[in-house]
């Protein structure tokens, strides 16, 4: 395990971001102090930041009972950028260089889940914004910023085929919905459905599709289809339609749940052929009801996934450079950040917002 | 697919056996009829028949919502016994045989989950009571009988060093165990929790020890410690106890959770470590309360099982055989089965009531 380093001994550089100053405070310019690249860092120049729900969770303290938010806050866990300076020790990258960073990063790299490449679930791990600081003390800074230092463990290349706006938002998004399909094995020709269709679900489609799956996407909305169908959905199902769900019971052999508020899941158990699986990737503040009469008759399970290590999140970014997938985005300047949450609530967005992090640089700050 | 006979063409011969009349009713000495064997039937004179608390929900009507129960009602579907006549082109028994008959005595033969060995989730399965019997039009009944004619394919070998009695309860509380257990993967050297030490729970713990796993009992009663122990359990946690449990949290391979009532799922979710799964074997009315975050940390799983195929069901009696292992039971004679019932709702059996079905001779029925 490396030895953290004290804040004390830390050389500091000053760097723009948007901060919240409290939980009904709106984001606003500021500046911030990010610790001198040591031997094993990468200094980053953000260009784009996808905007996550989890941001604006933690932006108004809606995790308190979990994970209460510390502020100042800068969110943001969908980065990418381009390389600036890197430590004595730094192998992998070099300035100019694409690179991509998640929510993670740091973790202990020493506990078994580590020594398996599944960092994400590392009881010591440092999440990229609102986690302790193991550098400087305080809390990690996101992306929100022009600019990131990570410990090179943690950053990712970024193909350069791929358009960088679209990019963001697979370091979360994408990898949410990649790992679980992966996990759950090969998908060539199963039959697969995506529930709900917002940033996770339609990054899920893209990869179902791409995996060679039968996709199936279920949503409350009617007026999603043809867009469930344009991104890759083979059918679409409308979930307030009884019809529509009784004509697909039993059938499926994996689905991917992204709904993060309680809903029926005893409706899409119910959907599950023999020995088929659901993955729960959005997390519902309330306890979910289950029938076990759904889980038994079919031999069914119900799983969880959390986003993905960071061996695989690169093995995601690959197969997006190879398969030219990205996530589809609205991109905005930080300046229309407070309206984006807004609109997010409203789930008014196809599918994730990406700042330009370049409108940044015209903010006047202390 | 086999030609169902109808009721018309099938000769008959008059057994005893124990019904109830209504859903208040106790069970009483009656004469049912049996079909005389046909090509492909096996005759068994029943020596042993378990207890089930199915037996109780069908008999007291108490899955009235999914499987409402049609009277008189002959419960039983845990029966071993003699073969004592077979049909024409029975091929793997002969009369003198020991013979198991489980919850199955038909199914289609022909879906994907018959052709998989998986009868047990065949759409029109023929129960061993109260389903559709389609040779002679009514229901099936059961095992609180003198003899039943059953289907070769679904009748079972016994491995002869056993003790008749223990093997009843084999045919249902051991396979619905046995199944999950062998589904999850090789368990030796594993730590396996069990939920719940009644008549599942017991031979989980069996089964678990035989197949080399660390075997930790999770019980609500301090007085089942010393009894856990000695079935197989390496250490028994009371779950009552929040420092028990808080020892074993993150830590568990897989469990096997056999609670038919609604219970604190989360609490043994949490004792899953990384990739870990639980596997229901009960079926709690009522929908049960699952966190999402529990699944999401760790990646882990909530599954559900039912009994088992027969090829596994031979598999599993055979592997008693081979490792000595009978349910623990209390012999009792027909003629106490009422009383038996209202002990086994206050889970007053250690492990299982088996009857001894020589009892039912001296009755004398019409």
């Amino acid at each position: 395990m490396k030895k953290p380093q004290t804040g004390n001994t830390a050389s500091l550089y000053k760097t723009k971001a948007y901060s919240a100053a409290s939980e009904t405070s709106p984001l606003a310019a500021t500046s911030i102090s990010r610790r001198e690249t040591t031997d094993n860092d990468v200094q980053i120049e953000i260009l784009f930041c996808g905007i996550c729900h989890s941001d604006l969770h933690t932006v108004r303290n809606e995790w308190s009972s979990i994970m209460p938010t510390v502020y100042p806050c800068v969110p943001g866990h969908e980065i990418v950028g381009r390389v600036t300076k890197i430590g004595s020790a730094v192998k992998k990258f070099k300035p100019g260089d694409l690179a991509g960073v998640g929510c993670l990063v740091d973790s202990d790299h020493t506990c078994p889940n580590c020594r398996d490449g599944l960092e994400q679930l590392c009881p010591n791990q440092t999440l990229t914004f609102n986690s302790l600081d193991k550098h400087l003390g305080g809390v990690t800074y996101g992306g929100y910023s022009e600019s990131i230092v990570v410990d090179e463990h943690f950053v990712l290349h970024v193909p350069a085929n791929l358009n960088l706006a679209g990019v963001a938002p697979l370091l979360c998004a994408g990898i949410t919905t990649y790992s679980p399909m992966r996990r759950w094995g090969d998908i060539k020709g199963k039959k697969v459905g995506v529930v709900g269709l917002g940033g996770l679900g339609h990054m899920g489609v893209k990869f179902a599709r791409a995996f060679g799956a039968q996709v199936v996407v279920f949503t409350t909305s009617e007026n999603k289809r043809q867009d469930a169908l344009r991104l890759g959905a083979n059918e679409v199902v409308v979930s307030s339609k009884p019809g529509e769900m009784q004509k697909h019971a039993g059938s499926f052999d994996f689905i991917l749940d992204t709904i993060a508020a309680v809903h029926d899941i005893n409706a899409y158990i119910n959907m599950l052929g023999r020995d088929g699986n659901i993955t729960l990737v959005g997390a519902p503040e309330k306890p979910l009801s289950v029938s076990a009469f759904a889980l038994l008759l079919g031999r069914r399970s119900l799983s969880g996934s959390l986003i993905g290590g960071i061996a695989e999140t690169q093995e995601m970014l690959d197969f997006c450079g190879k398969h030219d997938i990205t996530a589809d985005v609205e991109v905005i300047p930080i300046q229309k950040v407070n309206e984006a949450y807004e609109r997010l609530v409203k789930s008014d967005v196809k599918y994730r917002f990406s700042i330009d992090m370049a409108s940044l640089k015209s903010e006047q700050t202390a």
